[in-house]
């Protein structure tokens, strides 16, 4: 069923100029409302995936052929390979970032297959329903509207018929506001002091994004020293505030409700320590802000209603460093960076927008993702990124991911028969190659990988020598994935070196790399906050586009429910001295185990 | 063939009171050499593992019923689970460490089979092999005994006929005269001032393990601040040296041949800073000092050799924080706490060399591992610390894991067809839990899971209340995954909240949690240096016994050579403006981009 307000959020939509997602094709297939996507449709219409006819015909080829590509053969067959499957995409102003994809083990049958199973999974379709407002996430009969955060144009975007773009411009004018204020120093503690350390108090989304970002950019920083504390182990509060002054902290609270646990107790231990300097109870509201939507609780905290941030409950947690709780990024770098950061991911919006599939990077990431997940049997995906202050871009998404796509049921309720999200890991290189690289080279496991690196460096030392050295080894790791030594080349080194032939038949297979690993290669001309914005929403929309074809709903997280229903019941239990019984023996068991410890 | 400096290895191993490993059970096995560990035998007289009767047994056990065990149903099958399947270890002065594995898949049946196939893979032998000095890393002709850098009785161990503790232990001297000067303040810089921070420059085992314990054991800081550079990533060391005082400052050069292309980089990088403030090479003996064998090179550099600390071609990169890879560890936690990290790390030892495979902690948790890789298909195994200060303990395995147990060649040569190691990855808990415990509860992966957690805290701030918070969490964690949530629960809570019958069906199976996920509890008194080693050495021995039940040798990393050596060949190709055509198409293009955006 259409709803008007559907309706009007579909007309907006394909107007000559879209608010974000305007190609003519999406309009085009929006005008026919029975192909599109729709939570209905597609909960009733789409085919199982593994009864989905491309999903087969993808099947019979892998079984038939691709099983057995080979990625240096191809190479070597092909000497045009890397032209037809790489991929430039020029900003306005922060140089092209280079998708390199050729080095997979996908041959043009393969390529052709996959294209043609995110058509069948109406990938194109569903995208122009998220970007239009639908509530595609239905579980919590909510719209995913994260894309309006970062929507820079003047094109509205509607939510129940309600244009969203005024709220989400007032929010970034305080934003902007409050950054001034702050980082010029016009902003004073109880004391009179300025402002020199900020600590971000939240967890999960209200923290892995804004903690990823202020490292990865904190070369463009013109703010204070941003803290970040999120773990309800007393252990992260404690030692963070050692350090620092109540005169010249100031906390911002990042809790959509309120009521998230852990920051609630890290926010109150914050505030107990504040007061025991400050004395008084008003000085909060100087060294306090919110980024919520409860008022109240806000209030009765102690912080000024003016002091807080609010956002809308079409910005899930993992998409959120884009709206309010982006706040310690735009105190880090700068609003004006804050900015640039979204320009970014606008620009990637619109590449996934207006693209064909066969030249839409977040699709055919997230097509090769499936690929090596659904057929290849590839439980994780790594990414390593070349560049230090990207050392957190991994444990970023293993939320964005994990949490997106860790869901064993269709969005019709179905069990799934096939794998869905993979295990996201990843260190910087080159430090995980003297890690954890042995297994990728030589172990049973099959781990795609993404290698992310910049070709200039913001410290280009030493004239360059590091920034050389990095780039040599990024280069190397993926040629080495792919190629392997064969044992004839590894004899052939083994003998020249002088080793005996009854040595060199015992160390020989040792020796030996069988190479065929796909990677993806991502270069971009520097890591600017433009670039970073790009790139977080390139995996972002990669994300999407896998939910889209494995038929889940990416946007809900139950899965974080039971633990924390579990947990009331045992928190009054670790009260008191008297032995426990009312789990099992395990649970029972730690639990006494922890009173008589304790 | 069984050499000289072996049997003396053996005679001196089998001595009434043993080095490290004296049980008698290994001393029996040890007199009939024809069936004791010995590379030779084990390469010729082993089968292989899955043609391995006892392999073959469970195998067929867990076709049979295994695959079908529900762990709540054992649970409420035997009220007395808990007690069998969980051990408790007392250790001298640090209480007890509880080892909770009763919450996996695994009946009385199942325990006795892996029990038998660790007796089938002479898991025993081979461990009394690697205490006893045999050269058991035979592909470099190395024997490994990091054992004995923690061996803390007065017994001797053996390599080639050699006692090697008497050089350990003037190490360790070496090392606490050199920790007692710097922590006092007696060290001075060239401007005679004392040092305060200290930047141990290493990557890899030179660089994970003591960054991971200098974390873990901040509480406990006695000496000047502690700074790891690693990454050759000039970022890494820029943002590092920006805070710092050349005057004040140490620098810990940790590279065992002094070639290790990131290292020197940084530590050339890291002199050149210096010398730009203090102008005269001779200051450079202040400030410099090598954990290092390569008396030369570390001359050439500037370092004093007695600031030159040593070890020993049989400490592995992944086992040396405990020789004088450690030295930044004991200058930030001082010295006796560093010894009281190897007394525990000694007491795991002997637990690992005299209990009974029944009782045997490693190998318990070693077998488990080989359960859901061999047979569940597990592909990763999660370490979930809650303990916001073992924030690097999963980092640091990924490379005592995977770069030891990431291989797919059998001693003998053999290509496996079986799982080797596993990804490891994780983040502490609570923060995990907010972000990828959504697909550990709901996704299609299995993910085995070991829960660490302290009964106290270090910051029991607030009367505690956040520790309670974060053991209720972690509590629940383990019920809720063994659990799970019926559909009936599921839809008893959907009623009683309100939610219509439609809403009920179409929101019902997104809420249902199928539980019966696998994890270990793993509870101590409170992480203390003593503590830290017992656990990180009972890892390192279950991923010894993995090793030993796959049939590879976990001690060399040749997969690491090849990226190395195509790096070299790349490098002088980032020179210079001339089109690269020497690769792949990938690799030409790759560099070709870089270059003309560098």
């Amino acid at each position: 069923m259409v709803t008007t307000s559907r309706l009007i959020a579909a007309i907006a939509h394909c107007l000559p100029a879209l608010p974000v997602c305007r190609s003519r094709r999406n309009c085009a297939s929006r005008k026919s409302r029975k192909n599109s996507y729709s939570t209905e449709n597609n909960m009733d219409g789409n085919a199982f995936l593994t009864e989905d006819a491309a999903f087969l015909n993808l099947q019979k080829y892998f079984q038939e052929k691709g099983k057995d590509l080979n990625i240096h053969q191809l190479f070597v067959q092909d000497p045009e390979r890397f032209k037809k499957y790489s991929i430039k995409l020029a900003t306005p102003q922060d140089g092209e970032i280079l998708i390199d994809f050729s080095k997979n083990r996908v041959d043009a049958e393969t390529f052709k297959l996959l294209l043609e199973l995110a058509k069948s999974r109406k990938v194109q379709e569903s995208r122009d329903a998220m970007f239009g407002g639908e509530k595609i996430n239905f579980t919590e009969n909510r719209a995913v509207l994260h894309t309006a955060l970062r929507n820079r144009s003047s094109r509205p975007v509607l939510v129940d018929g309600v244009d969203v773009m005024p709220d989400v411009r007032a929010v970034l004018d305080h934003m902007k506001e409050f950054c001034s204020e702050v980082i010029s120093g016009q902003w004073k503690g109880y004391t009179g002091k300025a402002i020199t350390d900020v600590v971000n108090i939240g967890i999960g989304g209200s923290d892995l994004g804004p903690l990823m970002v202020t490292e990865a950019l904190k070369a463009y920083s013109v703010g204070p020293n941003v803290h970040f504390v999120s773990n309800v182990d007393g252990t992260h509060i404690a030692v963070t505030l050692q350090k620092l002054n109540p005169e010249t902290t100031l906390f911002i609270i990042a809790s959509k409700t309120f009521t998230t646990q852990e920051t609630i107790t890290n926010a109150e231990s914050a505030k107990a320590w504040f007061l025991e300097k400050a004395k008084d109870e008003s000085a909060v509201a100087k060294h306090f802000v919110a980024l919520s939507t409860n008022a109240t609780k806000v209030r009765d905290f102690g912080i000024n209603e003016k002091n807080m941030f609010g956002f809308w409950d079409w910005v899930g947690g993992r998409y959120s460093l884009w709206s309010a709780i982006g706040l310690s990024i735009a105190l880090s770098i700068g609003f004006e960076n804050f900015e640039k950061l979204l320009d970014g991911a606008y620009f990637m919006d619109q590449h996934f927008c207006e693209s064909p599939l066969e030249q839409n990077v977040p699709v055919i990431l997230a097509l090769l993702g499936v690929l090596y997940g659904d057929f290849y049997g590839a439980e994780t995906h790594a990414l390593l990124p070349y560049d230090q202050y990207l050392h957190r871009f991994a444990a970023y998404f293993q939320q964005g991911d994990m949490e997106s796509n860790g869901k064993y049921v269709t969005r019709s309720g179905r069990r799934v028969e096939y794998a869905t999200g993979p295990v996201v890991w990843g260190e910087p290189g080159t430090n995980g190659q003297h890690a954890f690289y042995q297994l990728i080279h030589q172990g049973t496991r099959l781990i795609p990988a993404d290698f992310i690196a910049p070709a200039q460096s913001l410290h280009p030392i030493r004239d360059k020598i590091h920034h050389k050295l990095l780039m040599a080894n990024f280069l190397a790791q993926t040629e080495a994935l792919m190629k392997g030594k064969s044992s004839d080349e590894a004899k052939a080194e083994l003998l020249k070196s002088g080793m005996g032939e009854d040595d060199v038949r015992k160390i020989l297979p040792h020796k030996v790399f069988e190479g065929n690993r796909p990677t993806n290669s991502i270069v971009v001309h520097k890591v600017t906050p433009f670039i970073l914005g790009a790139l977080i929403a390139m995996y972002e929309m990669k994300i999407f586009v896998q939910g889209i074809i494995w038929d889940i709903n990416s946007f809900d997280q139950w899965g974080v429910e039971l633990g924390k229903q579990l947990a009331k019941a045992i928190e009054p239990e670790l009260e008191g001295s008297g032995e426990i019984s009312s789990h099992d023996s395990s649970t029972n068991g730690l639990i006494n185990f922890i009173k008589s410890n304790a």
